[in-house]
């Protein structure tokens, strides 16, 4: 009996080095094919170039879904299919302007600012007024109404630098911008203007959507540069009457039709389980939208072709999943979420890419304690391409839905110490994205559905 | 007596502990002054925008000698002193030119060149000849005198781009543009083009220096982009007898009198024992050399800095070197060295920053296996910052000298996938670099120079 104990031990130990010896090999040559022959930087230069901003309901959305759909079936995917979801149309309209108006000290001048997305726009007449600066919503209780009616906002908060995590950072700055404009509106506010949410202390616009709270007054807002935030609150501390005037052209049209794209690879064992690997295919307008989200589309898109290439044969059905209007609605992802709720679709696990195309770091990831245990303890697969941080906690926006069907979320984790130099900013074009980078993330991503495909959660 | 052992035991751990919280807190203030108030950033933006490329040799190196100077005394460094040092001085000379001729189905065309450095040029009249395509010496050897004489050898041999260390990819290509020449010369060729040591297939030109052998004609060699490689590669398999034109203006003229530039702060308990922390001061003419190596440089300087604004009183005395000509002659590195011994210095160890600013993944490290060991022990203090990658065996061009005389040596490692983008071409400019990847360098630099001070090797 000890006997057999023994052997069974031995063998077990045999059978578990033999398949981590094929899982290394098996993502050796994911990575080889991603860096040789690699199809994520053409097609990400197709969809920034020749497709370009894809903001909701824009024909740019449009042709992105048309092509999306194309160019899996031009892969060979099994199934591709549009999901229809009607998605908000905000459009951002003629140029905007801001101008500092008459400081005795510099007189008058033009200072950049850019809508935020969702925004009301002023009109031809645009919006003059003082400026009030604020850090956060607590100054703006003790101001109150009697010191704030009438008035711009101007929410000044930076993004702590200290951070190694830029995200945690942009989370800390980020209320400004989501509810800053309502809740100013609640003290009689007719304007905000917001601190650009960046890294840098840079000349760049960076926009992002703003959530209009029911039953308070809508006010037009904008953001300006971070660099421009610190000279007007420099102006402010000596001339504390200085005025603004911005002019703005948003507006919130009706909703249109738009669509998730998603392609798949049939499971060969348990095809009715689904494993989804996705990012938005929208972006804001002002840029190509090359990190937010292009680079996730054309990753995901690339793990199913990588599978392909290397004729790998999933065990479980493998999904692609472009999902439209993460920006300013998250419309898709609620959409995907309620769909695979009512064809009772059972989810392995979700994993999104929406922190641009930069060098892989990790994953985090979210899911029962023995599902995290799990996936925690594949990161010695990842050690040799780079890959040490994988930790507890993750997903994306668009995934997020799913977690109320306790579909486990995983969170592609690329390096993060650049993102917020472009993040929702006209410079978040092709350029900005480097070829091995992306290419790596989309091997590492494959790696990750690799794993959950052969041993479940 | 067992009590008493039981005792110092715990007193020890206790110790210990103590330490390392103490050190955690340090290197925690060091990543805060770096990232909210560093200078590595405007004192890159004012190496590179108002000096720009420092050739060894050229008014520009000189100037940065000057300016580097002055930096350190305005921080109030201990010592800041000269090293004096003749390095070569090759100039590029007029616009280099490049030409495929006679192709019947294309006809001819130019293709843009630039010279190897330390190359001889052609001169007006130029070099034609055809071409023949080699992707090593071995090749060359095979093809024999008889098809090489009279002819412009091509070496072709990409960097391998599925190794995850670049810099081994580099190192696998490299051969052709440092000894290519003068091994094509050996078998009568009169030129050499080179494929650009790229990880990258597009059009940016990279120079570097080439080596001559004794004994050998000087052939005059230039690099050509490795989308033209590729594309005068497809272009030979139809037409073998395609000629190639070049002309090169660069010549190599008298050694200059130059110098390395050493700031230090001295150490309060050991002053005799020194920690070297550097970069190279020259560049490539072709940019402003920011990340080769203006980054390592103003990284360096930043490290004693961090030191001083932090109020840290090293034990031992930290030295920031500035050395001169890494690109083509190691003078400055081999002078340091040899006045090391001469003096009879101690150095405890010597850090060098030359990969790049990009953002910091971790230390190589050449020593004893004790010192090994005891750097490799410290890894856990770096990983809040995401440097997880210590490895044996590192250093850099510039200090490796002292490793004749036994002086540990530790090359700083940042992320290395962007490198080869930029390497010896005309885009290592300020632009290329981010200011928190640069920062984030400089912090785990001094961190590892701080605890290096306080517990030697």
């Amino acid at each position: 009996m000890k006997k057999l104990f023994t052997l069974l031990v031995v063998l077990n130990t045999f059978l578990s080095l033999q398949a981590q010896e094929k899982d290394e090999k098996f993502i050796r040559t994911l990575f080889d094919e991603a860096l040789e022959r690699g199809e994520s930087y053409s097609m990400l230069h197709y969809l920034t170039k020749n497709i370009g901003g894809r903001l909701s309901g824009s024909p740019q959305a449009a042709a992105a879904v048309e092509w999306t759909r194309q160019q899996m079936m031009s892969y060979g995917f099994d199934t591709v299919f549009l999901q229809p979801v009607m998605v908000p149309h905000w459009v951002r309209g003629a140029q905007e302007k801001g101008r500092i108006v008459g400081s005795q000290k510099r007189g008058s001048f033009d200072v950049p600012v850019t809508a935020l997305g969702n925004s009301v726009g002023t009109g031809p007449e645009g919006v003059a007024a003082e400026v009030i600066e604020v850090q956060d919503f607590q100054k703006l209780a003790e101001l109150g109404k009697d010191q704030i009616t009438g008035k711009i906002v101007f929410f000044n908060r930076p993004m702590d630098p200290k951070l190694m995590d830029t995200f945690s950072a942009y989370g800390g700055a980020a209320s400004q911008r989501g509810s800053g404009p309502s809740e100013a509106a609640k003290y009689g506010a007719i304007g905000v203007i917001v601190r650009s949410l960046s890294s840098f202390k840079d000349d760049v616009l960076h926009t992002g959507s703003t959530n209009y709270a029911l039953n308070i007054p809508k006010i037009p807002a904008v953001a300006i540069s971070a660099k421009n935030a610190d000279m007007l609150s420099a102006m402010l501390k000596e001339e504390p009457n200085l005025r603004f005037y911005f002019e703005t052209h948003c507006k919130m049209l009706e909703d249109v039709l738009s669509y998730n794209v998603v392609g798949e690879i049939h499971g060969k064992v348990h095809p009715d389980e689904i494993i989804a690997v996705g990012g938005h295919l929208d972006s804001w307008d002002l840029s190509e939208g090359a990190h937010d989200d292009g680079a996730g589309c054309v990753q995901s898109i690339e793990v199913l072709r990588l599978f392909k290439a290397l004729n790998y044969q999933p065990q479980r059905t493998i999904r692609a999943v472009m999902f439209m209007n993460e920006e300013n609605g998250l419309r898709g992802g609620r959409k995907y979420a309620e769909l695979a709720g009512e064809n009772k679709e059972k989810h392995v696990a979700a994993l999104e890419s929406d922190r641009g195309g930069f060098l892989p770091v990790g994953f985090g990831i979210s899911g029962t304690k023995a599902q995290q245990d799990k996936m925690l303890s594949w990161q010695p697969l990842f050690a040799p391409y780079g890959l040490y941080q994988f930790k507890r906690g993750g997903g994306g926006a668009d995934i997020s839905p799913l977690r109320t069907q306790d579909v486990p979320t995983i969170g592609y984790l690329p390096d993060g110490q650049r993102y917020f130099k472009i993040h929702h900013t006209a410079i978040d074009n092709f350029e900005a994205v480097n070829q091995r980078e992306l290419e790596m993330g989309a091997a590492a991503m494959a790696a990750m559905i690799y794993l959950i495909d052969q041993y479940g959660l």
